[in-house]
């Protein structure tokens, strides 16, 4: 039986492979300067920090280790977001089966040192984020390490963070509202029979066509993140073509980035479960 | 950096990643029953037995926990030889840089305790392997734990075991030889500029063109397996199209397993050295 730090490993790994995905990297489409080889090597370094979660670390710690590991690849970013997502997950896979109220309880005693440990993971990787609104309480995230004085000024724990993010980024709000999105998609690939790779393409579709995806909202606006998700809603019905959508994505370097990270936690969680591979 | 273990479970996966790759499962092609999805989980399931032979922990016991691991998944048997490759690179990389000498160190120092692990290795899951000469000194490895008794009274070290099997199988001609093949396999992927995923699929072809493939040949023959070289061979001049070489392969049933795992090998060797994913 896999530990919690290998399941999210897997969780990872089983992510990227899935295909088509539009507009991400996946087994068979790549970005000139990322690549899928990125993705693996992305996880297999997450998973030490991932282990030290596993093991009682503080989530913000265990965080920024992963995201350490995760970046020693010449790709650039590949798992923050997914890793900021499961970070919580296996620590509460570790002390029980993992579910939306253990996951809850993990995010709400979470303190000010996790939010430091979460703004120093991005001194590891170059980040791609939208602006702060400028009434924002938090210091921007790419001070790195020298927000700490703000955050602890400020006593702004990491669940802090998170809710005052929800509004703008999809993983910030699955820590604020108690990841119902990861545990939904957990339960679309419990529910499938098609290879495990197949089901996470299948569900980074569903979730696509859902909401909006707050990575391509942040880089592209709103108008283009919903055509995104009505366009992957018309696939889901047939009505566009899927391979077609993901060479278009790409073309116009459309990457659906937080909707991947969601498919990661809910890999995570189906694994944890019991979905075979 | 990556630690010895976190390479190996790397090279599994760029192993793996690599396509295309005649005859074998890649990113781009499966088997109906053993798919790429097999292959990560294997590689995620190997680590902490490797994990334990880069600790120190005996060749033997750590492959056998590495084995175990690599059997979590409903695949079958994805990876035993690239395993069975790496271990003894993997303890010989952790105490210095890995060289031919350290490696061949690691083996002679290989105890029947070792022996003992490997055939238990087998009990995890199941391995493809030709009949023993009649005249074999060793234990058939179909026999798992229950052979040790055998190897006991015959006082056969893993070396031994190995040595007695090279002429049969290019993984324990390795281990007999001091990893001639999986060394130069490296020094190929070291000097390449393309994708490491590219180059690894390069050197598969390269070492399929340079010698018979030991698994083919245990289970299609001597002609078939050097068919299987020639063509190979011909695919690297360009006189035969490898991806068409890659569907016949499959649809045949040929499988090059042992170059593959040579592969890994030559993988692990190079991200040691300092290969940049």
């Amino acid at each position: 039986m896999r530990t919690a730090a290998e399941n999210a490993e897997l969780a990872l790994l089983l992510e990227v492979t899935g295909t088509p995905k539009p507009g991400n990297v996946d087994r068979r489409r790549e970005l000139s300067d990322l690549r899928f080889e990125h993705f693996l090597a992305g996880a297999v370094g997450a998973r030490a920090g991932l282990t030290t979660a596993a093991e009682g670390a503080p989530v913000g710690e265990a965080f920024e280790r992963a995201v350490a590991g995760m970046s020693d690849q010449s790709g650039g970013n590949t798992q923050f977001g997914a890793v900021l997502l499961v970070t919580p997950l296996v620590r509460a896979a570790a002390a029980e089966e993992v579910t939306p109220a253990g996951a809850r309880a993990v995010v709400a005693d979470t303190t000010v040192d996790d939010a430091v440990g979460f703004y120093r993971a991005f001194e590891h990787v170059d980040v791609s984020v939208g602006d702060l609104p400028a009434e924002s309480p938090l210091p921007d995230v790419r001070r790195g390490a020298d927000a700490e004085a703000a955050l602890r000024d400020r006593e702004l724990t990491l669940a802090d963070v998170m809710a005052e993010s929800a509004a703008n980024d999809g993983i910030a709000r699955e820590y604020a509202e108690g990841f119902p999105r990861t545990f939904r998609t957990a339960d679309r690939i419990l529910d499938g029979s098609e290879p495990v790779a197949d089901r996470a393409a299948d569900a980074f579709l569903a979730a696509l066509a859902s909401e909006p995806d707050t990575f391509v909202r942040a880089r592209h606006g709103h108008e283009v993140a919903e055509e995104v998700r009505r366009r992957a809603a018309a696939a889901r019905e047939g009505t566009v073509e899927v391979e077609a959508l993901a060479e278009e994505f790409v073309a116009r370097g459309i990457n659906p980035g937080t909707t991947a990270d969601l498919v990661a936690g809910g890999l995570f969680v189906a694994l944890e479960r019991g979905l075979e591979v």
